[in-house]
């Protein structure tokens, strides 16, 4: 496709800015190798994960779009993230960004390292979190492909409605567990903790800041309350730490942006109207 | 429409069989209300797993297509099942099966009436059962819609081999699951006991060997194992109490298979490619 904004860039192959000092902090072999793309916001949910429970692990950077086989091994469509376990007699590994995340979870809370829901002695507060979480991957995530992608006006206004109501879906249900619950778990609250549903939709959100700002004019909704959320989740240690500098995400996404024929699963599951993979 | 064989049948409003005596067994109210549809498989994983762990419930079967307004108050979209609790001053509720599920099991797991997962001393067990749950809702639930709702043979021929290539991806994750685990939780295993990738699955399962069987000329994959895997959940008490008779079922989905227009939203997402509501 020809555009004369479309500068043919590509996306990057190493990290940036605070995301870079993290990797690098985490270039020794150790017990857990983390498979991951620095461009890519489902890897940015695991990464974030590992730094808030301050566990160890070897930052381990794959082009997913050329899949070395070592990726093949532990993530059978080739995604990323997967995290390898080194230290057993027989290989084992796991995908998913969500599987990892509750892995994570389980792990953190067995060690007693902290915990991204409340706790299973409240287990409404731990259901309303859930359902962030669910409304995240099913309407958050696919909306902003849908946005990012659309190339017709009509379709990119569209879609920015819907990634608009998304958003505002998702306040809706930090709003009532506000309201519902007392726990301190979860961001939107003024001296709340980080949890699962921040950890599933900062990497989007904060895309959405930058990428979908530059490529389609998007505005971040005026809400205060929102603001302050946006200024938490991005200033927050854990997800500072695995982020790349602008730069490497308006070039990584230009391929999303004019929609160009590649080979992303995402970009294709989209196009085809089908389910993310 | 018109098709010699779409007898125009509709789909029913009270349950049959097994599931009917169960309905009237809980026909009382109680601290929790299930809004539940007798042929909806999303209500079956929630009903199931309240059968499974002995759980108080009364179930209240509604007409999700003619949503009344007590149904929109506990479930946003109007979609059942919705798990309703009467025992509260301030109203509460939860909506989304999968979401509920979890409930469930955090309640179980706290009041000691057993678990849908291995122990959280074995993340790792766990985590491969989210990678099975995970796959049976990414990719097993739209496979049964899309091939139930096509109509022209190449895309039947297509949607049959999508599901049963989604059974297969199942089934590799289970003998994962049993070769690097020792879990006795989930049905794969011959003594192995009911799991949460039994409860996510079994309603598609139990509907192919039934609706995809009679409209799609469906044969199950011949697999001794596979066979005796069904068998074992099909007959499992807490699965059985909640299944209705034959005819059902092969009435209730009479319109997915002729992809009458209808106001299904799972009917509608397949036919848009979207993603399941
Ligand atoms: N469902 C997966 C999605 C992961 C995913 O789509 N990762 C992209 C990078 S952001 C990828 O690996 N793409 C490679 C490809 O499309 O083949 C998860 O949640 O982990
Ligand atoms: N994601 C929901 C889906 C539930 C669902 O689609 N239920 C159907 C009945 S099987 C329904 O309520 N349909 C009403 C409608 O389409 O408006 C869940 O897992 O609970």
């Amino acid at each position: 496709m020809s555009n004369k904004n479309d500068t043919g860039k590509a996306y990057h192959l190493k990290c940036t800015g605070d995301a870079l000092r993290t990797a690098d902090a985490h270039s020794a072999p150790s017990d857990w190798t983390l498979f991951g793309s620095c461009f890519c916001p489902f890897v940015q949910r695991v990464w974030v994960a590992l730094e808030y429970f301050g566990m160890d692990y070897h930052y381990y950077e794959v082009d997913p779009y050329k899949k070395p086989p070592e990726l093949l091994e532990v993530s059978p469509k080739g995604l990323v993230p997967a995290l390898k376990f080194n230290n057993l007699e027989t290989p084992r590994s796991l995908n998913e960004s969500i599987v990892i995340l509750e892995y994570l979870e389980d792990v953190a809370t067995v060690q007693k390292k902290g915990s991204l829901l409340p706790p299973i002695s409240d287990p409404y507060a731990r259901a309303l979190m859930r359902l962030q979480a669910d409304h995240i991957n099913r309407n958050l995530v696919p909306a902003f492909y849908r946005y990012l992608q659309a190339q017709e006006p009509e379709k990119q206004i569209e879609g920015g409605r819907e990634f608009i109501s998304a958003i505002e879906g998702l306040v809706k249900l930090f709003e009532r567990a506000a309201a519902e619950t007392n726990t301190d778990v979860g961001l939107w609250k003024e001296g709340g903790k980080l949890s699962l549903a921040d950890v599933m939709a900062g990497p989007w959100l904060f895309r959405a800041t930058h990428v979908l700002v530059h490529y389609r004019g998007f505005t971040l909704p005026e809400d205060a309350k929102f603001r302050a959320y946006i200024d938490r989740l991005v200033s927050h240690p854990a997800f500072k730490s695995t982020c790349s500098t602008e730069e490497l995400y308006l070039e990584s996404y230009e391929r999303y942006a004019y929609n160009r024929p590649n080979t992303s699963q995402v970009a294709n599951a989209i196009n085809s109207g089908r389910g993310l993979p």
